[in-house]
């Protein structure tokens, strides 16, 4: 049976990145996951798209096996969460153990912790902190000192959104660069997506470089529909987002320009 | 190398869930996500604990593999996102490729929503959300008509989260299930997690039927860690968080029952 097409472009780009967020609390419900927002748009604007999420448990053999099968299939593996130092933190042993490597002392993240600690406490799961394999990378973190790391294509980061964030940011000057993703939008309070259907695949096929979404939303100032134009190509996103505004128009609709209000 | 054990007692629980994202609009950044916390808590407290989470973009080849591999993994699977009228809804499609199974119209959902419709506004692109892979079976929607379906193990539902959640307590009453996972927690407001890390492993060792969680916060109301004790057995995760709660007062910190503020 023919599978209805969509633009896959974004998804052929030429750097792409998938996110391993190691997160039994985001599992169990109990913590809402804020990380892989921030790390979507971020990588969007260095041109890095995020094509692949995977949450999965603070367990090794699902950890090493998800660490592998993601490096392999993408450009860029980022990971967050498991960086700490109890016994529920096993993310960087596990990298380790994913590329083969030795888990032992990284000597640069040992100087950076040791001494901020009183004598004595920088004790044995705090260690585990400053151990990483063989060859890591560091990835600074100007908020509580604890480092992440890169490895290969892996960049290992905390799950805490605000270390996240900017561990993400001291990695970023380091990263090979695509061409940004950009985005043009607009949203209409009074046009049914069904109404919409055939015109916008119209438009979605003259423009096979954007990728065209719609997007219903039910929120406090309203309903309607946002749909979106993601390209490379800025004049292009706003060529097809003009387009939509016509045919909303056409159909006896109205539409402004950006997202609806939240 | 030896990696840590940790308690993998839930994920090796007799039902297990997994959810599948279809959702470019979260790997964009442009949507925050809000329905994989929905579902971890609904499902853990029907025993169906989630113990894996992917979102992939709207694109066909991508839907159809996920599906095929998380359904062949885990006892359920459910999808959200990518089955309204629009040309980037391909949800419904590629589940029936993923089966094999004819993509059909279905005549429950033809006669739920036909008639919804003013002459000729039952138009192709509303059509195809009544139709599906042969043999499903509806799960309604009470919010906004347009059903989701089950087929297999397999169960299809909106993105929207209000469409979503009301779907999922549609389907609830007819999932099989396991025994609820229960929570009992407690927060310190000055207790550092590397001063606790070796106890808390100790208690973890003490209590292999239990997940023990270690989540340090950082928030509006204030900095500490949150202590989390998961399992099918409440004696159990009330015994462990107690003997949690004297190890801190040992190491001459504080702690609260319950979770930190928000």
């Amino acid at each position: 049976m023919p599978l209805n097409p969509t633009a896959a472009s974004l998804h052929a780009a030429t750097l792409r990145a998938a996110l391993l967020v190691v997160g039994s609390e985001v599992l169990s419900g109990r913590t809402q996951d804020a990380n892989v927002q921030y790390l979507a748009g971020r990588l969007g604007e260095i041109g890095v798209p995020l094509v692949e999420v995977r949450i999965i448990p603070d367990v090794a053999e699902r950890i090493v096996a998800a660490v592998n099968e993601l490096r392999a299939a993408y450009d860029h593996l980022f990971t967050t969460g498991g960086i700490g130092p109890t016994h529920d933190d096993i993310t960087s042993e596990c990298v380790a153990a994913a590329f083969g490597l030795p888990w032992e002392p990284h000597p640069e993240a040992w100087a950076l912790m040791a001494p901020r600690y009183a004598p004595g406490e920088f004790n044995a799961a705090r260690q585990r902190m400053a151990t990483m394999p063989r060859g890591a990378r560091l990835i600074e973190n100007p908020v509580s000192i604890a480092p992440g790391f890169s490895i290969g294509n892996v960049h290992v980061m905390a799950g805490i959104p605000r270390v996240m964030q900017a561990m993400f940011e001291s990695l970023a000057p380091r990263l090979p660069r695509g061409r940004p993703i950009l985005a043009r939008a607009l949203h209409s309070p009074d046009i049914a997506e069904g109404t919409l259907a055939a015109g916008l695949a119209a438009i979605q096929a003259r423009h096979p470089a954007l990728e065209l979404g719609s997007y219903p939303f039910s929120r406090a100032a309203g309903r309607g529909v946002a749909i979106v134009a993601k390209g490379t190509d800025a004049a292009a996103a706003e060529a097809a987002i003009a387009e939509v505004a016509a045919l909303i128009a056409s159909l006896g609709g109205s539409s402004v320009p950006g997202e609806p209000a939240p």
